[in-house]
């Protein structure tokens, strides 16, 4: 990993750039042909560099946090900025197990004789060059330079500004197990300024970069899709629904829809609204409503939920659409499944979304019609997560529809191009 | 196919653009729960009414061919806008082989039980709404509808202003098929309006189409590029390349140059520029020089072709980076496999490359190493081809990295989505 000297003035920023984007782009033609042991050296060398460097990777921490607290960051932001003893270990962890995945890389599937006498196959390859925009939290850095290195493509990583001496000092550990293991430098660049113009120039540099992975709140997504003329793999957010049907397991409705709202607040795979059809809701309410408030979740309903459950806010249009990320609830009494698949077709985002209920025809038709990225039956949508569905490890999860669809993992990061052999064949 | 009432001012072409999103957005979610049996139903009908309306059909393209002609459309434009009795046959016989392809929607693929105990698989799902942009061939009308209908889609097609009555008569005819197998009449709409702006709302209404596919001219393509807010799948251009290896079997070599540049000159398949490696140079070039020389081709060299084709003009940086779709073809002697790819990753386009080798280390390395949609061994580039690898029909050719690459058959209109099936399992 080259972190080739800082730019000296904002004028320089376009040419730093554009030199970062050629790097890259000769280094991904090393990596798309680097064999899988020579990959897999370069991450347990650079997990090992972390861990030996662990009171330095602290230290540089100190300096991002001490300016993070001298500009008044609240604590949720110090937070995520703060790399700790444990945090350092899951760190190097991440690596060791993205080195124990299996590499998507060259794979040959469908190799097939046509009637022309040709054989047509698929190869699996890496995409080239991918940046990566973050914020605050440093661990991305050697998470997100270890998939997209493993995947066989070039990196450029361009963190936040608060997190610039811990994003350096683990490019120095990155660095140095691609040194190790006989791999380009320019494999993986952290971008060396924290100027916002460096941004603009990494959205826009198609000749250098096939695709850009956002990650951070939504303002950061909706700000670089605006942008960006390159595609983009993105996560904008997540306004999951369950819906108990009337003839669910009442027992498993109320463990999934308590799950998938209170097992974690503020991930996007976790519930925002809870349907429940109308034959059922006098007796699901009041139990789930019970424990809601005995866990502190403010509850905010439509008409006849409020019936049920007195006393609880109203819930307004608004609600419909809103991801709370927060211990917060809309609950809606719908008629039937047709009018939850209504509901999540008009104020879902497409990412996950589950239905309670024993009746397989309704399954069938919930599985098939909702448009979402997870679709599921009986299950809390808090698995919806790349380690729980055995892709390994997660570069994020896609609200897009094109390309990757819910978590990306390392195929993700690749693409599959045609392969054809002959034996001197031409076409008639 | 519902042909909304055609705007009075081009002030209500916004409007009517959000009109003819909103209906597509209502008639995909039918056609996502579409039976197999009910699509491919309304594909044959479609094909009966065009063959019943032959007469009418050939009425309507007469008076495009006549306003053409008054407006002074040159030949080739005018052949492309031509609907004779034959091609009015061979669009009948393309959507009847759309309907005897395999249905890609709702396949489960991978579906394995994780340690939690839930079942997670991948679905196939339509992608949803699909804008088609294309330029004068009418029958393109019928290919895309044919396409996107069996892939459980719904298009808004907007073609070129100088076939809108033949359009228009083949927009009916699909009307009918869509009937008659009680399909929403949504499901295909034609834009009903030659107006440029509707178009520039087409490419940008973000809620109501998930994709566009632009099919024409570059010039068409990089403009839609550009302004497109909307993910799209396209086809730029095609700088293919044929490499004849100092290794290769020279006859199999002549016959595999000399097809890739003259079985069809204006497809984007055709070879650009031929690479030869040096040590065969002077058997190889003087005996494909002749045949090209005799059939026509105009030929370009550097330096060493220009001592062993003597006489020909010499290629200048530009003709590298040309996709002539003309019988013109560069020439360029190479040191090795790596001087050829390294001249393919600089000039190509990354759309189909071949070697000529028998030599089995080259090429796998050829295989893995060019990044082109299509990279092929021992055969003419002429085979990139739909059809040829068997997808049965393409939309066209993707010279992009992501979603869909190299020819684009039906799969290239889905997507795929996550599917969980538990028994009431929660998140620990």
């Amino acid at each position: 990993m080259k972190t080739a000297s800082k730019p000296a003035a904002d004028a320089d920023i376009q040419r730093y750039m554009q030199e970062v984007g050629q790097r890259a782009r000769a280094a991904a033609r090393v990596m798309a042909r680097a064999e899988t042991a020579a990959k897999d050296a370069a991450l347990m060398a650079m997990a090992a560099e972390i861990e030996r460097q662990r009171d330095a990777l602290i230290a540089a921490n100190r300096k991002d946090i001490d300016a993070g607290k001298a500009q008044g960051l609240d604590s949720a932001m110090l937070d995520r900025l703060e790399l700790s003893a444990a945090r350092i270990q899951s760190m190097a962890e991440g690596l060791r197990q993205i080195a124990a995945l299996a590499d998507p890389v060259g794979e040959i599937t469908d190799l097939n004789y046509r009637p022309s006498g040709i054989q047509v196959g698929r190869m699996r390859v890496p995409l080239g060059v991918i940046g990566i925009i973050y914020e605050s939290r440093p661990n991305v850095t050697a998470d997100a330079a270890g998939l997209c290195l493993k995947s066989g493509n070039a990196s450029i990583l361009r963190g936040g500004s608060e997190a610039i001496h811990s994003n350096r000092a683990i490019a120095a550990c990155i660095q140095t197990g691609l040194k190790q293991a006989g791999l380009p430098e320019d494999a993986v660049q952290v971008v060396e300024t924290t100027d916002r113009a460096a941004v603009g120039e990494l959205i826009r540099m198609k000749e250098y970069v096939d695709v850009i992975v956002p990650r951070g709140g939504k303002s950061l997504i909706e700000r670089i899709s605006a942008e960006a003329t390159i595609p983009i793999i993105k996560h904008l957010h997540g306004v999951c629904h369950v819906y108990i049907d009337d003839k669910a397991d009442l027992d498993k409705a109320v463990k999934v829809a308590f799950n998938a709202k209170t097992q974690r607040y503020g991930t996007c795979n976790t519930m925002e609204t809870l349907l429940v059809a109308r034959d059922v809701a006098t007796k699901v309410l009041p139990v789930l409503g019970r424990m809601y408030q005995d866990q502190g979740v403010e509850l905010r309903g439509c008409e006849a939920t409020r019936k049920i459950l007195a006393g609880i806010q109203a819930a307004t249009e608004e609600d419909w659409h809103t991801e709370y990320l927060a211990p917060i609830l809309s609950i809606r009494v719908v008629e039937n499944v047709d009018a939850a698949m209504d509901h999540i077709a008009k104020y879902g985002s497409a990412h996950t979304d589950s239905i309670v209920t024993e009746d397989i025809t309704r399954a069938r038709r919930f599985l098939r019609e909702v448009d979402s990225s997870s679709v599921m039956v009986n299950a809390s949508t808090r698995f919806a997560d790349g380690f729980e569905y055995g892709l390994g490890a997660e570069i994020g999860i896609s609200t897009d529809k094109l390309h990757a669809r819910g978590p990306v993992g390392l195929e993700g990061l690749t693409s599959v191009k045609f392969v054809v052999l002959g034996d001197g064949h031409i076409r008639k």
